[in-house]
Order: structure tokens, then sequence, then C-alpha cells
């Protein structure tokens, strides 16, 4: 026993500085006012209202088209009628297509016909399609490895194995068929491209989403064949026989008018800069763009109306549902050019699905670390580690984060939002009303401490009623 | 104690015919040669093989279609190269319809397009299609009560809400908006119809399936809206806005030809009633049937393979892959015709999946319990429980059975079934490997069971080599 005894004193008289690094960081109090508005966002009702509402009688929202100008009038309509101030459309001009007839069929040696969609930007086969040849790739770099004469003239497949994971992180390396390989094998002389849909799920329901033909590529008709689809044309090419398709993606360019609906939550000190909390408005033309972004604009909405409801904040929150993000992060761009030199004092934007927010990371800067440590503290009981201090990023804010502006990322589950993105299968039945409202609770308490302090609005003076 | 005792004594002394209902059945020694059997086939890939195959090189293969022309020369050619005796094809004709354009196109209040499909026997809208107002109800009891004026001249639309049962129950009751939907909307006066459609997912992937108009009723287009699509229309019919809607289901009717591809493992005794096992070869055209009923086949011909490969059994087992189920169980029927007054050992169909088999029924008289019990005995270990003996069913040999064919009935777990079933997503990727060899097993045992002794082949004497 006294040997043990010794060697416990000797480990407590280690040297201080290192016993600091071990020391827990001092306790946080948080705000019983920010617990309160918190506990009670997990009661809401305001996010599904909006998210039923825009998915129900807007649908689909695609970017430029009449619908997402339909939805504009929507949104301005309900932030209006939430009590919201400054509401507003700030109109652009951007480009799109029109989905028009889609197949992917099999003359030989099976004939079927899979199921396929259009990637944005994709050329037009014209109503008859094209008919080539099927080569297929397990990547992308396996086409960049092969010779062009094996490519030259055919429709290239390309396959891949993208995992699901809480964090979304499959989504960049194994995006890489949808974004590069359109470019790949236009450059290679290919006629058409057919990937696996960039997606986690077993439905017949393709993964549509945005490419660009880059390096002076020719636009090439490309398209992405469900994952059921996709597995069935590995099983057809490795029986060996030559595969032939026709590929038929009809699309029709556009111009339109695409926009951001703006409304703010004025606060007590305007000359303080804003908050700005967002999603995207549009949506992809297959569902009705629940997960992908109706959620997204619901929650920070709903957050800024609960700490609207509770009184006068001392920083203004600004609220923007971003136009066009899904074609480029147009609307984001436009933010950026009319506001992007000034200073805001946090941007948050959720853009990832209903599911829980499991995570809180921010990039307020060193001299504002104790505010961040607040919000973890303020999260925790919901379930949310506090993560990183010195990342944040978000889709139409991402540009403006990269400009320096201070930012908050609270990251969602996305375990099964590749099972839907940018899918048909995006309608409002995916949305979990318990998850939706842990996130509005997790915004709601972020809200609470970025404001600033929240005061009663005094009430104004009436006149005599007569 | 004593009180115990002599209470104890009592309850031994009770009548011998009330003790006698309590006890247990005499114990049964399941033959070791069927428990062999039945545990090889866990290792199982006859069924997988038949199952990847049918839906891989042949895909979709609605009755009366070339593609179903094309799966009965895969299916021969398969039974031959497994090695079965008198293969044949017994051919009928059979009238069908093929499916064109459609879509179901919100047009106010709200406009936006829902996913839909024809059922089976639809009426055309032409490629225009027809454009009312929309009605919904409940049930079709529902429609039943209400008056002919508040229906006439409208598009119907028929909501239910069938639960995913183990046992696939809800079928019966919730298929009622499109067994009986489409005649009732007829003769009171709709000029169409639309109904949620009887699955259980929530997928944009429509579930189709048979239907007739009856009692005189005028034939009008009617088809399925996809399950969130229903749920959607219903938000947008509780809005209480007049509901427009352009229906457009195209069919064109054609006359062609089916058939049952027969094969068989000749018994030592071709005097005795044949074994008659079997499933369906045509399909519902959007997905590949692989649920829908390439495993069927797939399970009922490894079955029979491996008691083949065993060696000889005293009666014949006769494969049936059925023709033109989907459309009105036409396969059946022709095979009655020709043989449902001859005498049968047992007949079995598996056309419920590839989930795994919970519950075996049997329906082979009182004479034969003892057999029906050694079945239950031998697939107890696979996790089956021994269910009725007066009770069995089938699709294609339902008729056969009421006419008094014994049968048994091994139930597969239909918890998921009806999520898939008649839909696109009915595809290779929903077969369980694992529980796909559980029905193997379950059925290879049934069959040695009810074979009546599985004896070597005797090796034919072989001339000299020269």
């Amino acid at each position: 026993m006294k040997k043990l005894v010794v060697a416990f004193l000797f480990a407590a008289a280690a040297p201080l500085p290192l016993l600091a690094q071990n020391a827990p960081p001092p306790p946080i109090a948080v705000d019983p006012k920010v617990v309160a508005l918190r506990d009670a966002a997990l009661n809401d009702d305001y996010a599904w209202d909006i998210t039923e509402g825009l998915t129900t009688e807007v649908g689909q929202r695609k970017a430029g088209t009449e619908a997402e100008a339909r939805a504009r009038v929507w949104a301005a309509a309900k932030l209006r009628q939430l009590g919201f101030a400054n509401v507003r459309v700030e109109e652009f001009p951007v480009q799109n297509q029109v989905r028009g007839l889609e197949s992917a069929e099999i003359l030989a040696p099976f004939p079927q016909k899979l199921v396929v969609n259009a990637l944005g930007n994709s050329a037009s086969t014209g109503p008859t399609g094209i008919t080539a040849d099927v080569v297929g790739f397990d990547s992308v770099d396996a086409l960049r490895l092969a010779p062009d004469s094996a490519v030259r003239g055919k429709i290239v497949f390309i396959d891949h194995h993208m995992p699901a994971n809480q964090d979304g992180s499959g989504y960049g390396q194994f995006g890489a068929p949808r974004r590069q390989g359109p470019t790949v094998a236009s450059l290679k002389g290919a006629v058409g491209l057919v990937i696996r849909s960039i997606g986690t799920d077993h439905n017949r329901t393709p993964h549509t989403g945005v490419m660009s033909f880059a390096n002076g590529a020719k636009a090439i008709p490309a398209g992405a064949l469900s994952v059921p689809d996709a597995e069935q044309l590995v099983r057809i090419l490795k029986r060996g026989k030559p595969v032939s398709m026709r590929l038929v993606l009809e699309s029709t360019p556009f111009e339109g008018t695409s926009g951001n609906v703006i409304a703010e939550v004025p606060g007590r000190d305007p000359s303080l800069p804003p908050i700005l909390v967002g999603g995207h408005l549009d949506s992809w033309d297959m569902g009705t763009g629940a997960i992908d972004d109706a959620s997204g604009v619901a929650i920070a909405t709903a957050a800024a109306k609960r700490i609207m409801d509770a009184g006068q904040p001392l920083r203004t929150i600004r609220i923007v549902w971003f136009g066009s993000e899904e074609i480029g992060l147009f609307g984001g761009e436009d933010y950026r050019k009319r506001y992007g030199k000034l200073p805001h004092y946090a941007m948050l934007e959720s853009d990832f699905g209903a599911d829980k927010i499991y995570k809180v990371d921010s990039k307020l800067g060193d001299a504002r670390k104790d505010e961040a440590r607040m919000i973890g503290a303020a999260l925790a009981p919901l379930g949310v580690v506090t993560g990183k201090f010195d990342a944040a990023d978000g889709s139409d804010i991402g540009p403006m984060i990269e400009d320096g502006q201070p930012a908050i990322g609270l990251s969602q589950d996305g375990t099964r939002y590749f099972d839907l993105h940018h899918t048909s299968n995006d309608t409002l039945d995916k949305i979990d009303p318990a998850q939706l409202r842990q996130n509005v609770a997790a915004w709601t308490a972020t809200l609470a401490v970025l404001s600033g302090g929240i005061e009663p609005v005094p009430k104004p003076s009436r006149g005599k009623r007569r």
C-alpha cells in the first residue's frame, strides 16, 4: 500500500502546467431566459406550418420558374402574416432548363427500360434520343485512366459506392461522378453519360443535381440512373456482351427571374451588425422540396419568430429565403453583392434536412470564444455536442464565410439525407415533427444568445377609441 | 404442505378425458435425411441465381407481352439447364394493355404534378387527358353513401389507411378502393378515379394492380397515386377550395399470348399423384418483378432441384411457372382446365416475396394429419410455427384448393411486402439472400417429407468407351 500512496502523491505533484491543460474550463451559467425559450421551442408549430404550407400550396419551385415566383409571393405573404418587418423580394435573372422526356432503354442484350433523370445543365438529346454502346467505369479516376479510344462515341456509365454518414461526408468524394464525370467523359469523346445516382437509398427515384462542363468540354447529355437501375446496369455489363442503350434526356433552356425573400426582426440598436439566418426557397423539380429546403427556411424563420414573440432583441435578426441555390448558389451571390461587404454579427443557414442537430461548430473569432461556449452550453441539453471553434459552413452563405463573416454551424444528422436529396421522394412525409422541433429549439437558443438580450417591447400608447 | 399435496393428488386424479385433451401429442422424430436436406439448403445458391438471372436478363415481363414470351424462353432454358425433365411451355391467349403517358396535374388552387399510374383495365384518357374537379372520400363505403349528384362529372379520389401486417391481412380490407372503387365511382357517374395506392410505403412509386368493372359499369380512367401524392391531395382538399385535376392515363389494349412453363422431377412411381410446386413468371411492368414473383418461382424450383440432386423421390414433383397471374390468375386457370381434375398429392405456391417463412398451414385432410405434423416438426428449427391443419391458400392454385386439392401454405413475412408490391421498386436489391435461403430450406424440408422418400438413382450401365 505504501508504494501506491507514494506513487499517487508523486502524480499529484506533477508540474502545474501539465495539470492546467486538463483542467475543465470555468463553468458556464446559461441565462434562464435562454433556457426557457429553448425548452418552449420543443413545442414549436411554426416550423411545421411553414414546411407544410410551402410544400402543399406551392409544391416544387425550381429556380427561375413561375413556380419559384409563386413561392416568393407565398413566402412574402407568410413572413408578413407572422409579423416580421421590412419584408421584401430582391430579384435577379437566372438561366435554367425545363425537363422533358427522360428514359434510358437497354436495347441489347436484355431489352428493358431503366429509370433516369437529367442532371442540371445536361445537353438535350431531343425527343428521339441517342443510341450507343455503354462503357462502364467504377469511378471518375478509372474513366480518366481509360484510353480515349475506349470511350469515343460511347455512352459512359460511372458507378461508385457512396456510404451514408451522419455528417454527410460521402457527398464530397462520391459526388465526383456528377461533378467531374460529365466533363471528363465529354473531353474523351463520349456522346452521353449516365451515373449511379449520388444517393444512399434503393428506390427507383434518381437523384438529380447541378453540374457544369469545364475546360472547354462540349455539353453532352448527362443523367443519373436510380441506384437499383445502376446496379442492374452493372449486372448487365458483367455478362460481358455489348450493351446498347437508347438515352432520351430532353431539356429546354430558358431565361427567368429568381430572387431572395428577406424579412427582419428589428433590433433595439439598428446600428449594430445584423444576424443573418436563412435557408433556400427554391427546390429541385421532382419532389416538393420538403427537406431541401422548406424545412430549412422554416427552422430559421420559426426561431426568429420565437425570439420576436419574446420581446425585442438588441441586434437585428435578418431572415433570408434564398432563391436559385440549387443551380449555383445564385441567391447567396446576389445577397453577397448587395450586403456582403457590410459586417454581420453572425450568419447561420439550415440546408441539410430536418433531422436532429447533433453538433454546433462556430467561427466567431477568438475574441468571442466565450459566446461560442455559451451557445454550446445552451444546446448541450438538446443532445448537441460542441464541436470546433474555427469552423462553420453553409451553402448560400459559404462564400461570405470565406470572406470572413462570422458564422455558426448547426450540424444536422444527415444519415438518411442522401436517401431523399434531389429526388421525387423529397416530400413532407419525410419530415419528423419531433426532430424538426429539436432544430427549432437549438436555433432559438442560439439566436437568444447571439441577439444580445431580449427586452419587453414597450406597448405603444393608444389614442382613445371612438 | 399436506393440503397442497392433497390438492395436487386431486388434480392428478381428474377424469382422464379432460387430461387427454391437454396431453402433448406424441413426439415426432424427423428423418435425419430431411434434417440434412433442410440444413444444407441454408447455403442454397439456386434460388438467388434464378431470381438474379430472370430479373436481370429479362426484367419486367408483363402478361401477354413479348417480354413475357422472352421470359418463357429464359425459363425453359434454365429449367433444362438445371436438369429437370419434361420441360414444356403450355400457351394460352390473353388480353392486356400497354401503358402510355401518365400524369395527374393539379391545375387549381395549387398547380403541381402528382405521380400516378394506371390500374389494370383502366379506360384510356387519350394523350390529352380529362379535366374535372376532384371529390374525395375516406373509403369506398363513404363513396357508396354519397349522393350521385356529388360525384357526377367529377374525378373521385378514395383514401384509406392500410396498415403493414406480417400476414398481409390489410390487403383484403384496404384493397377495396382498387377492387370496388372504380365500379362504384363509374356507376355514380364519375369521369375518372384516383386512389391512394394500396401500399404501406412512403415512396413516390404508385402501386398498380388489376381491377375490373362489374355490374354493367362503364370503364372509366382509374389510377393509383403514390402514397405521398395521396397525402398531398388530402392536404390540398382540406384547404376547402375547388380542386381541379387534369388526369392523363393512356393505355392501349392488345391481344397476346401467355403461357405456363412446366418441368418435372419424375418420381419412382409415376402412377402416384404429383406434388405441384410453383409461383408465377409474369410480373407488373414497372419493376423487374423480383419479389413478385421471381423469388417465388426461384424458391419452388431451388427446393425441387435440391431434392432431385439428393436422389429420386417416390412421387413426381411438378414445377409450374404460371403465366398471367397478375391480370387474373389465367395461368392457374389454364392449368386447372388441363390437369385440375386429376388428383395431386399436394399443391404449394410461393407468391408473397422472399422474406422468412414464419408459419406453415396445411390442408391435407384428417387422414394425413401426422404427415402435416411431421412437416411442422421439420420446419420448427427454422423458426416456423405450425399453424392450422385445415387451411392453405395460393394465388394460381387457389381455385384448385377450393376444388379440394390438398395443399400446404408456407406463410412468408409480409411486413414490408406492400411497401414494394406492384411498384417500380420491386427490384432485386429488395431480396435478402439470407431470408431467401430460409425459404428454400423450408420448402426443401417440406418436399422431402411429401416426396415419400428419396432413393439413390441407380447409375445407368455404360457401354465400354472406345
